[in-house]
């Protein structure tokens, strides 16, 4: 049993509100278990220079963590003067999950910007956020769709995440802050709906994993994400119906 | 009338939410009209250089705005390397009026990290922060006086804060974004629950305003403070108890 | 008495020197007591993108304190990699003052760089800013308007600026760095030549005021404000001919 | 047959020259294929203030680019006054995979600095900095050995990583720059002398892949491992003896 | 004849208000011909990181230009956020020329912060900057020293600065801005008062110059600084009398 | 006799190696003795925003110093968030050292960076980078004149440099750094291949110099140049065919 009475390959409680905010395209407030990051999806008509002209679209993620997000407070970056390492390496992990999923140049030349902002930390923010940043973006894009911006469809799957890692000898699936700090494996699976993977992230520097390990790893990565991809679908519902359209 | 049906000087309606986040002692959301922002107050055993060794505690506020609260996106203020000029007026704002309540050395060598992000920003986030802050110091204070930290309650008054304007040659009171970007004149009232002046912030970039002007702007911002302070009343009932037993 | 042999309500002795250098359009030394600050007037053919197309000119300031020109060395914001909080606020606060008086329009698409650099600091830099900028900007103004470059004259008024505070239960007018650090209550009025205020900045950090302390502080900026224009308009002279001309 | 004539799932050439420069504990040019990385371990008996007191060491790593190495030149990260992204994710990834085989407390309060600085970039710099960071290491540990600091010998495995991809429906190993750009699928795979994963990055940015696709890949990639263990081990002959002795 | 009027190995009129501010020690407005220079000299009362617990002092030099003081605005070092190149190698020319002069033993563990910001630069700013550092620096050390906090008085001579330049074939000794722009040969010459030489940095980027030419640069360059140094006796007198003590 | 048994005047033995990396149109490794440099020229077809539109090109450089290529490891100037000042102060020096030999209206409307990273500093890195500098120049500009990209040759001359210095009161040419930093004065003597000097930058910081000693120091710095070039000539052989031919 664990620390919240939880199964070793059970889900947190995942809990998506959409329309969060009313600015920004897409706006979520997603909660897993005690985790709470606001993800929005805002849309700029131009591109960054290297697409300057291509045609194509592009698809960037910020990540940030506010100051009393987690147990003692986090001073900002800005009062260091550096983006937090840790943020840029997940922020450039939720940009390439989402991209995955997009055909950049259906996209047209315009930007889309994620933007994750974890407000309560309580393990699994990163994937948190490319889920809650998924549901955001197929908001944005549909707003967008509604409007008819849109030759093709650009939206040509769905994609979560989830934390699976290794806690005395134990395989568990979607770890809370206190199973996470003390995990000896951890790994960040992200995946699309074909059951295809998107993004692995596996860190053995506590202690090293085997092969085997590693399967096992995957196979309950992948049985989390296709519970949440279920949930998804349940709350998406019709607003998912063109998703995927492109590549049929 | 104005933009949302309210008389000329009626407050938006007002909703708080404590312990909306659970790592810093004290956490609020606080909605003013379609205004949000998270209010956070963290303590941290130690106090800046200048204070070192002089018994006396500090309290200190930073203000930031999420990208997704405006209706264009905002770039983050690590995205430019500096400090926005508007956060940085707005976070000392802040500061001194949440100082002008505390008993500082009461409060002994500690900090209280103040943390205001406007998570959506239809007007008025500068004194929301303010309002919802005091609320956050109150919890945290609390928090500490459970854990018999004080010798002395550092608490020595109530504060709150609401902006007032001047458009279409009436007085308004607790603008909203619409309202206050269409005022000639703006001004921001921070006071006490003894009726008294804490900051007054007036601008008169669009059109001056007269003496006689600035007497209508302080009676309707004096009165709105009186009903925002109501309202903090009823939502602080007991655990206001021991503010301002310090003055007696 | 007072610290310097001045009435409560007495104005420093004022000294201005225009052209104090050769370069910028209006450069100004302005001496309040033994607060010296340099405030030039520079002028560039471009505005910034916010205005680009838009015909409209804009008048933005810069405030910095030199190294020396303190009590204790301040260090350079450059070696520190973030412009002081305070000379933020202080900036912001020049910035509209002065633009509350310029006819945007008027100037045309040239944006003016005020830079007010405290050479000794002894209590109101930032009115003693204002009001030198004020000159600096008259000549400036009147450079580019011997150039016939304005086909209606920008300038709409005069604006000078005066702190006022509560020390030791005295209203004191245009307060010294002793006076200023000790004072209870502190308020920077900024006017017109109409006798309206553009800005007022009081702050009761130290203790707070009631609205009849208020009013006294008002009266007092006030008359305070009314001298400074008389010693501009006798400085000034001719110089001012054209100003207010835009609104009559 | 591949680009630069190699079987799918061929090694490229790789050189390691120690001692490349004189003043580091260890340093190493490490030549793969076209790419060329200087790694250096330098040792400061210093630890970050996490671990002040804690008796544990710390190894820390810094990844950069010279200007010159990529095919147009690069800008410094300070002329843009910001860590690269890309840059920080690796310099994360090396430091964690060469931690994963130091016995920290073994090392005593003191901090192994790794830096590589890439002056030629043909693809798989990271593992290539991995790699060459292990042989720095080993390095300096020996020589801080050499002069009797170890109670315990504080490495406790061989550590090295090689990049595999799919390209054209085939998996690759160890991919130059020209393949790794048109790559459909790119991991990283980083193990220890046991046949264990210590880091797994893999990026279906481009395709994602399915779980049989994965197996292949992570054989390929354990395969090119092995084969680089074995250069390591023929290299470092004698220097390896005290390695893995604090497991056993 | 030169643009303004004099022979070509004639200096432009000097002139040095000292006690030009109040609270730095030693505070210089220096005026050559057109560039006007603000040089302060303040005392800290520690040293850098690496002279701590050395018993040894020390000198460092900051330069800065205030916008206003070139023909076109200069932008803040702030507004980019990095120190101007051409200002960082200035200031550590200042630096090393008055370091050459002080007994950095007998300074004892303190640091004298030399400041040199240009309020109109007319040419020459750098040589004017030395100059009037050095009056700067003997107000601040005998400041110290009627203070009694020197066992031996630290300055062990005066120190100088011209600059000599080539233009139409001609040496010229202390160019002004228009000079200086049109020059072939650029250099600035540091002396002390024995007729040595302590900093020579000339350029030729324009046109490289002869071992011939040098030698007519390096006489006019001395007999200007000759020229500079007697009337820094002049104006020192008997404040100059205890330097040089301490190399008899 | 000295620290490494050479002659006073006695070059250290050069080493150059040219196409060291494959990206750049020149690229160099210079050691000289154990200093080693990797010098790069890389072309971008743009000039910076002052030469728009002008015709002209430009040569600038850049200097670093790689963390292990000092005695003790050297925190990245991206750590700091600064460039360091003394590699500010040598790249200027690098800059306008090369720029003296280029005709950059022959060059056209492109720049060419110089980058020169010290790998190892053991004395002279700044004199090494602009003797290796000039190679890489020169391979860069002789690439782009294959193509036939220039109507007139660019390349006016040579340039080299080495650094004499006085210690225990003998001359020293080509200092290592034992000698360099117990050295009483120090100097960088930079040349063309006329015997022309291009760039003196002498530092008596630790003592002054007399005429006397200075023209000793020219000489040897001369005839140490005129030994370098040797070298170069020797080692360019064909490929300084066409330099010089524009001043014809």
């Amino acid at each position: 049993m664990r620390i919240d009475q939880r199964q070793p390959q059970e889900l947190r409680p995942m809990k998506i509100t959409r329309a969060f905010t009313k600015y920004a395209k897409g706006s979520v407030l997603i909660e897993v278990g005690e985790t709470k990051v606001i993800c929005t999806a805002s849309v700029e008509e131009k591109v960054p220079p290297f697409l300057k002209g291509s045609g194509k679209g592009w698809v960037t993620a910020e990540y940030g963590m506010l100051p009393g997000s987690t147990h003692t407070r986090k001073n900002r970056d800005i009062a260091k003067l550096r983006l937090d390492g840790r943020s840029s390496e997940i922020q450039r992990l939720i940009g390439r999950s989402l991209r995955s999923i997009v055909n950049l140049e259906a996209l047209g030349e315009r930007t889309i910007w994620i933007d994750c902002d974890v407000i309560q930390a309580d393990g699994g923010t990163r994937c948190a956020s490319i889920t809650g940043a998924f549901v955001a973006l197929v908001d944005a894009v549909n707003a967008l769709d509604r409007e008819q911006r849109f030759a093709v469809y650009p939206l040509q799957g769905m994609v979560s995440a989830v934390s699976v890692g290794i806690r005395e000898n134990t395989v568990l699936l979607d770890l809370c802050y206190e199973e996470d700090s003390t995990a000896d494996v951890d790994m960040n699976v992200v995946m699309n709906d074909k059951g295809e993977f998107i993004e692995l992230q596996g860190t053995g520097e506590e202690r090293p994993f085997t092969a085997q390990e590693l399967t096992s790893l995957l196979a309950v990565g992948e049985a989390g994400n296709r519970g949440i991809l279920e949930n998804l679908r349940e709350l998406l519902g019709n607003d998912l119906e063109r998703v995927g359209e492109a590549c049929e």
